[in-house]
């Protein structure tokens, strides 16, 4: 793909493309539309995606072929390569790197039109089951430091094709917004000897008035400092830094959990454009245990203009206590 | 409009509307048209706003009534209400205050369609003029700590009324996103004792390629690390930390290259939505000698997706090299 420049201000990282730039024209069409054409992730157009990396496929069947339940491809766009190294360099005032790291596509489900909610239990389960696999498979590179795991929905979220899939980007640093919880947690630690994603599952089970949801394993609630309206968090009860070390029983859970939120969100708001972010501590070899893992959801209600922008500040035009209310009920 | 809260883990505030939330129903609407009915910001739609703080006006004509150049007013859907105290105070883990803050609304001209490419030099001058008189005038307030002065441009870009008008907003403390600015401006001088922006300023006059336009007081650009394609930036020459002390002759040479590069934008990228944020030092009485005031234009061609929230990265298709290219060249 490109270059990786880092900020001199605020250390910012930003991945430049200077192989195959977009031209003014390009926007247009990048912006509105699905891509368009035959469906790359459907059965059957298994040879218009790089070959896959893994898959969970019905036994006998073949590599880029039909037959898979869930399927790993690199990402045909990729904002990062996989081969090379990372050659940081100055420019003047300015650093810079080569755009080193993996990019893969994780096809949910060969149904085109089959979101999450509409899945079996077993299904989202194995979803992030391979999550997990290919996490655990890409620690072995000592380039990366950082794996994340998110998903776009909907072309206003940032989804260019619509066949339901996760994307994994993996770093070969930790990225800044990262950096910021991470800090937030253990400064909480050191202060108050306790992790602070527990004292919020503490709180918010107290309170009770932002829960959405919980099994055995998870707590899904709109968080008291939502940045966007309809915000939901997904909290493991038991205190783990890392999401890819989940038990299975923890994975059912997490499926029945997300599936549920995501149904809810979808009937409610008409299926929003959405993302949702893994939040997992970094491969770096330290041990993060005032981290606590979990999962963002964010609905793309609202636009984010020159306020957001210019502050960090967001406003949200539903309490996440009416928020809550509502994806209860519905 | 309602709270102020604080994540306990980041730090980051948001403002929360309890007093008229919106519902589920009420956000398709909300984010893909113009509010419409009758412009209140038109001649004779005076009455439409709450009454005016102050405007440039034709001699002999009264507030309220037709005859002003460039008009402020409250926002009638203000984000901060400027009554009473910020009252801070714990909830549990978490922290909140009050609403407290101005949102001004700075109406550019009384007419529907012209936006500032279209506009005299000498009216872009009065917009800018006016900036600095309110900022100068809500200064006094000593509640206030920042006052952040942002446009945004277009439905996508989070403008509801199309009619051309810049936003004002004076924050009881001083935003994240400047915090990070100030020190990483702060680290550099100390480190160097030079001032960043100057450093930029300097190698970019020595590479040229990243430049659109230059006057005697101002550098327009598309900065090395640009977050979004066809990102500009404009910077003064003469180190200053504080945008609101311009003299004369300097609001006339950046009232002609925001205009310039406004232009070019336009004509390139077929009038793109865009947000501009003038970066300027906080109202806490401390001097910010380590920082230089600047704007940063942001023009919406892209969408943010799971990997910018995620990482803090952000993906640029379109280098800047080439971005300032293509807009010295329209």
């Amino acid at each position: 793909m490109g270059e990786l420049r880092r900020d001199p201000i605020t250390g910012r990282w930003v991945i430049v493309d200077t192989d195959s730039p977009l031209s003014p024209k390009d926007f247009e069409k990048e912006m509105h539309h699905w891509r368009g054409g035959e469906c790359p992730f459907c059965y059957g157009s298994e040879s218009l995606t790089p070959p896959e990396i893994e898959a969970i496929r019905i036994e006998g069947t073949h590599p880029n072929t039909p037959g898979w339940k869930v399927r790993v491809v690199p990402n045909k766009f990729p904002a990062l390569r996989v081969e090379g190294d990372l050659d940081k360099r100055g420019v003047g005032i300015y650093d810079m790197s080569c755009g080193i790291g993996a990019h893969e596509v994780i096809i949910e489900t060969p149904y085109h039109y089959k979101d999450i909610p509409s899945l079996l239990d077993e299904e989202v389960k194995d979803i992030l089951e391979m999550c997990c696999r290919r996490a655990i498979d890409l620690k072995n590179d000592r380039r990366f430091k950082y794996i994340l795991i998110f998903k776009n929905y909907g072309p206003s979220a940032g989804a260019s094709l619509e066949h339901p899939h996760t994307q994994l980007i993996a770093l070969p640093m930790i990225p800044k917004n990262v950096i910021e919880e991470l800090s937030g947690a253990h400064y909480y630690f050191e202060y108050r000897e306790r992790c602070i994603f527990c004292d919020i599952l503490r709180q918010e089970s107290q309170e009770k008035e932002r829960i959405i949801s919980e099994n055995k394993n998870f707590l899904a609630f709109c968080p008291f400092v939502s940045r966007f309206p309809f915000e939901i968090w997904i909290l493991p009860k038991k205190h783990n830094p890392d999401f890819f070390g989940m038990k299975a029983e923890e994975l059912g859970d997490l499926a029945k959990i997300l599936k549920e939120v995501l149904r809810r969100t979808g009937e409610l708001l008409f299926s929003p454009a959405y993302n949702y972010i893994i939040h997992t501590s970094p491969l770096d070899g330290i041990e993060y245990e005032s981290y606590h893992w979990h999962i963002e959801i964010m609905p793309k209600l609202t636009r984010v203009a020159g306020f957001e922008w210019g502050t960090g500040f967001y406003v949200v035009p539903t309490p996440p206590e009416i928020a809550a209310k509502y994806l209860k009920e519905v």
